[in-house]
């Protein structure tokens, strides 16, 4: 029977909202088992007024918290009995299958790495984002691991990517594509036309260069980037679809028979919002580990968590673990 | 009197949609003068049906194109008599002012540098474009000619763009944030932290990093960032917001009521679609050479080259590059 572990301490150690979501996701997946690690006063006094089925959830007692401003690297010494470390820990001594944390981004990367471990013949692991697009969701890789990534990391980027997304969105042969300033194979920094090269000798998908403009449209299923340029597009799809509906927002009150127009097609708005909602996966997977790690935003709601513990059941139900260790030691 | 250059052959060779662009500016401002390089027979056959003031349009024969697919560094030795070369020794003899070409960017960009020249103590000129947010237009910077920046580049797109914006625009001491992962000054590659150094310590309005969701709000009038990054934030944006208003027609058209709907907050699409619209100010300024020189894009329409041309004249008219020489030798 194997468990998903979460760190419901988060950062800012208000494990509610956090054991609201596990619940929720039990509830809809009877195959889930977790393990809840943090302070155990308080994991009781949320789980005391909630029904659920008791046979399938854990505690695991932490009683530190790895806060926001911790320094990475000094984390995994100092704060051994953290809710991270130890929910980490717990990976790695086979306890559990997959790690979910709200919690310090830096500190959860340096921790997977060091304690979880990268699967044999992986580079460097790297932060995937479902983000949404026209046509339904892409998977951008990597959003948050790597700054400065060598060629060989982005050609893994793109396995990891192909093998995530024909699994967990059920896309055969799912299309990769690679962030470039124009689509043809001459252009970009020395790093990308290396990353072109190797990439087109691997057995994915690979259909060439990208630019920002074909991303929203869905013209990749896996969209293969540096952490940097990753950062840039996630964050400004979130900004740019909250922007946009604020504007309509705003031009809608200016008149009376527009807000009466906006009552009539209020479903329109609604649904675009629904498509353009980034919180319904509820996490940012780490590929490449020997175990799944999923980083949630820090600001997660229920809904996020349990998109979250969805996400990884799948993910364990699926074997992709041992999927990704196959087509690394093909490639 | 200062004339103002266009490359009216474009990457295609059509002059027509370019000289009525010109024309219409010449119609809003009778201060400006314009030089047209090109194919004489295909201006004059142009021209011939228009009615406009001609004492204020010059015409200078050119009798080739440099094609989209041309290399940059040949086109300088193999194309003397092309349009776009022509162009840029009339700005470098002192005959015009500014020069607008929506050809080839590499081209452009290495025409200007070798022709043309950098202001004295400019490193690298950087392509600026003007991108609509919530609260008006901002300066992105650089949008294309630096791929990999050295800091200092980075430091002085701060002081040209600080200095663009606040003569073009008429903000007073405008703000220049820096791209970055996160907001801190502790964060990103090294190049950004060393850049963040820099811009500390120059006169202009600097107010530290930006991440990316906070660009469509208007949190800076100037944002600044290496030219593969620039790319990729000028083309989401452009797609992004084509991609949300397809999603939303399809939406409204899937029920009667919906389309009732539209039709009474008509306007409401309308003024936000005016307000996405890039075409307005109708090119990419390269900033830090000895003349104004304006990328337009290779799709330009009438209103955008109009556009290009109004601004080229109040460039011209706030003596922008001496205030740019003043500033550089200060900083």
């Amino acid at each position: 029977m194997k468990k998903i572990v979460i760190d419901v301490m988060g950062s800012d150690g208000k494990p509610k909202e956090i054991i609201k979501g596990v619940l929720d996701a039990l509830k809809e997946n009877n195959n889930i088992n977790v393990i809840l690690v943090g302070k155990e006063e308080e994991i009781n006094k949320t789980l005391k007024n909630e029904n659920y089925d008791k046979s399938r959830v854990y505690i695991k007692s932490a009683t530190e918290i790895v806060d926001a401003c911790d320094n990475p690297t000094r984390v995994l010494k100092e704060k051994k009995d953290s809710s991270m470390v130890v929910g980490l820990n717990l990976i790695k001594n086979g306890d559990g299958e997959c790690f979910i944390s709200c919690g310090n981004t830096g500190a959860l990367m340096a921790g997977a790495t060091l304690i979880v471990g990268r699967i044999k013949g992986i580079k460097r692991p790297g932060f995937g984002a479902l983000i949404p697009n026209k046509k339904g969701y892409y998977l951008l890789l990597d959003c948050g691991a790597n700054l400065d990534p060598k060629p060989e990391y982005l050609k893994q980027y793109g396995i990891l990517g192909s093998i995530y997304i024909e699994e967990m969105l059920n896309i055969k042969n799912p299309s990769v594509k690679l962030v470039n300033i124009g689509e043809e194979k001459s252009k970009g920094t020395n790093v990308i036309k290396e990353a072109y090269e190797l990439l087109e000798n691997t057995p994915i998908n690979f259909q060439g260069n990208i630019e920002a403009r074909d991303i929203p449209f869905g013209d990749a299923d896996v969209v293969i980037c540096d952490a940097f340029t990753g950062n840039v597009i996630l964050k400004l799809t979130e900004g740019f679809a909250k922007s946009l509906f604020e504007m309509l927002r705003e031009e809608f009150m200016k008149k009376s028979i527009y807000k009466i127009g906006a009552l009539l097609s209020k479903p329109v708005f609604n649904n675009l919002k629904k498509k353009m909602d980034y919180k319904e996966h509820g996490g940012a997977p780490m590929l490449g580990l020997k175990s799944l790690v999923v980083k949630s935003h820090g600001n997660s709601d229920a809904r996020a968590i349990k998109g979250a513990v969805l996400q990884c059941q799948t993910f364990i139900d699926k074997d992709i673990t041992n999927k990704i260790i196959k087509k690394i030691e093909e490639s």
